[in-house]
């Protein structure tokens, strides 16, 4: 293990370097005019994962982006076995004028790389390839039989990882499951993430009359599909934040005191969301904490709304149609299929007369919890607390990350997240970073993580 | 009179061409990359009407685009002067992809000529222009004193047309004015406007965080702009499709049991609304008919909204901004800045708390009412009457036409709406068309209108 730590320091530059090059494609899983360029990313990659000295490295091709998988599973039969999961592929780059650098240009300033994909989910990838690569140069066999699973569909939703996973089961069969794709509670503060919601993300639409009309020759007796949008989605929250579908929280136990307690032992004040965000917690439902409405609490927001004339000027017309993207962050025990039915029933029932109104299911995940007497836990528990020289703290995350439900119900193990990234870090947004400190370190936690994870099997 | 009419009808096909040529101009005027299309098609107007032989063609240079001044002052001071108005800019032709053909490259198909302007307006401005072209063909003097103001802003509002009035009110002095950018009641059916509905036309701005951010990391404390926007505009309608803001209706008197009796003698059916638009009257207030809702009561639209995410996919984004684009049309005796007072008011009061929203007035009119018994409406009406054999129809008119006010105010004198377009002709969307019958015997009205003008003054 020390061998492969001196390694890792002696070799941060050209880690770095070869992040930045992973960083350079612009592997936009949602953008059909990227299909090339994610290709490329996964075929990058698994080269890169043959010349580090894997021996088995595969690009599964499959409906839709490739997944890229590789073993090495030397350490023997007695030997435990880990899978690393991760995905290469990014969101969108869009609203592009607002970043500092080309988003598929990476820039390092204090000491953060400012990339599309830095700490979503390239950066986090990169430090298990790393630490691979400085195990595996040391010339000592690995502590433990290693499978890499790194897809390139986990930002729309990881549509063709369930049936891939489920026909592989044989193959991906192993004793625990590790995900670098959280985030840390704070910088310098390591962090394992023992429960996820869900998601169930719906369009919205609103059809009125044939084609657009000119308001004033209109105006009054046309039915206004923007209006009755507004009408729909505001029906869906009273004014205290509330979720109104019927049925939504239906499935939503109150959590036990014990682990309301600890999680609001967490620092979140109201003072960090504004500093972090310039925002204070207006949002939400009254009577729960910041922590417990991020990581307990259901959510429905609008993503995304269109329609009518939005250019610049006045143009008074009446649209013929609108949509809206909304999402709802899920709780357990909430399924994503059960909620788009209560949503789309809702819809129905709220419509004004005069438009029609249809929902569709762009996609979804059903929320998670890590039981936390897992070995693997305590494995990264150890290797964090000796990396960072600070106990590790254990909480919820408001994101999703469905192959966790997946590998528990597919594979029956457990998933450790151990993740290296922080809120503020603008996944999803403009100008998204990564710390280069945090990089460094989880490159040794790593290290020691799967060296721990045979100690403890 | 005769060897007018004469002349028309011996050029109608060269008067269609040239109109063709004048729907060629790209006269977009909210557009900024349009300002030179703008301005040329105000110079190739001026030099047309110089062609055509009128002794005066001024193109006054404003603050945004240009207005094209003519004048035939050769009548003596006896006869009576009139001032035609017209705009020869159009509204934006988005959704392109709506459009049979380029906007901008009139066809005719089915006695139609389709192109962006062709009823509004500049099919309705050429009838004007190719009218008095024939009667100067004649070589006998004009019936009247004529004047021609037509300008490049009336689709955004005419900001510098009202200075520009009331600067030059010694030059435009007139006896009448007449517009022809009406709709008739229905093909064939010469009709004459004798009420306008105003306008306030707003932008609606939310700001919430500063930044998009992830909606897993923050979905919950965060107040979202867009459901708050969505909110916003839902508090300013009732179920029913009344307006709720405060003191919207205070100055809306009810209209005399006498007009609303001529007014619904009117056949405007649910099943012809259906027929034009795809929708059956949905909208509006209970307890109006659809011509009452029409021209009567005032409305509240969404022309447009944008925020967040609207590409194709799932992103799952809580956007950092919102924005709506809102309308109201105006009946007597509402008045425009009063009215967005009024709404900036309601919108401060029902904005959510953590989201901070402004209202910015984009433009606006005031309504009007057009006295009945004026001399130049029994001159349009005689020209209608006679030129389409069937008696005039009185009605009021859902839109605006901001100048009305101005020239009644400014000038001291009525307008006569003598509007030959239809309100199924694709004003403001895409495959707009003109009548070529209409334009026809618009020509003809127009010549007999001049004509009579002299005779009743």
């Amino acid at each position: 293990m020390d061998s492969a730590l001196q390694f890792l320091e002696q070799h941060h530059v050209s880690t770095r370097d070869q992040l930045l090059d992973f960083l350079r494609f612009p592997s936009v899983s949602t953008d059909p005019d990227r299909t090339t360029d994610v290709a490329e990313c996964a075929e990058w990659l698994a080269n890169h994962l043959r010349r580090i000295g894997l021996p088995t490295v595969t690009v599964f091709q499959t409906d839709g982006h490739p997944i890229v998988y590789a073993e090495h599973l030397e350490a023997g039969p007695k030997a435990p076995t880990v899978l690393m999961y991760g995905h290469y592929d990014v969101q969108p780059v869009d609203p592009l004028h607002l970043w500092t650098n080309d988003p598929f240009e990476p820039t390092i300033r204090d000491g953060k790389v400012f990339a599309r994909g830095a700490t979503d989910d390239k950066g986090q990838v990169w430090i298990h390839v790393a630490a691979v690569e400085a195990m595996l140069s040391t010339g000592e066999p690995l502590p433990i039989n290693l499978k890499l699973l790194i897809e390139g569909e986990e930002e729309i939703g990881s549509p063709n990882l369930s049936p891939f996973v489920r026909n592989h089961a044989a193959m991906l069969a192993c004793d625990a499951v590790v995900v670098s794709d959280t985030a840390m509670f704070a910088p310098g503060q390591p962090s394992l993430v023992y429960g996820l919601r869900g998601l169930a993300y719906v369009e919205i639409h609103v059809d009125g009359p044939r084609r657009d009309l000119h308001s004033g020759s209109y105006g009054g007796p046309v039915a206004n599909p923007l209006n009755a949008l507004c009408s729909i989605i505001a029906s869906m929250k009273d004014e205290q934040g509330r979720v109104t579908i019927d049925g939504f929280y239906d499935d939503v136990p109150a959590i036990s005191d014990q682990e309301r307690t600890a999680l609001n032992a967490l620092d979140y004040t109201s003072e960090r969301l504004l500093h972090d965000i310039g925002q204070p917690d207006a949002g939400g439902e009254p009577g729960y904490s910041i922590v417990e409405r991020l990581w307990t609490r259901p959510t429905l927001d609008v993503n995304g709304i269109i329609g009518g004339f939005t250019g610049e000027g006045a143009k008074t017309v009446l649209p013929a149609k609108a949509m809206a993207k909304v999402s709802m962050r899920l709780v357990p025990d909430q399924k994503h299929h059960h909620i788009v039915e209560l949503i789309t029933r809702h819809v129905e029932r709220v419509t004004p007369a005069g438009v029609h109104s249809r929902v569709v299911d762009l996609h979804g995940a059903d929320p998670v919890l890590v039981p936390l007497d897992a070995p693997a836990l305590a494995a990264a528990d150890w290797a964090l607390r000796e990396t960072f020289g600070t106990p590790c703290l254990y909480q919820r995350e408001g994101g999703s990350i469905p192959v966790v439900e997946l590998f528990s119900s597919a594979l029956g193990v457990p998933t450790v997240l151990m993740g290296f990234g922080l809120n503020t870090e603008n996944a999803h947004s403009p100008d998204e970073h990564f710390s280069l400190d945090h990089f460094r370190k989880g490159l040794d936690a790593t290290v020691r993580f799967y060296h721990a994870m045979k100690t403890l099997a």
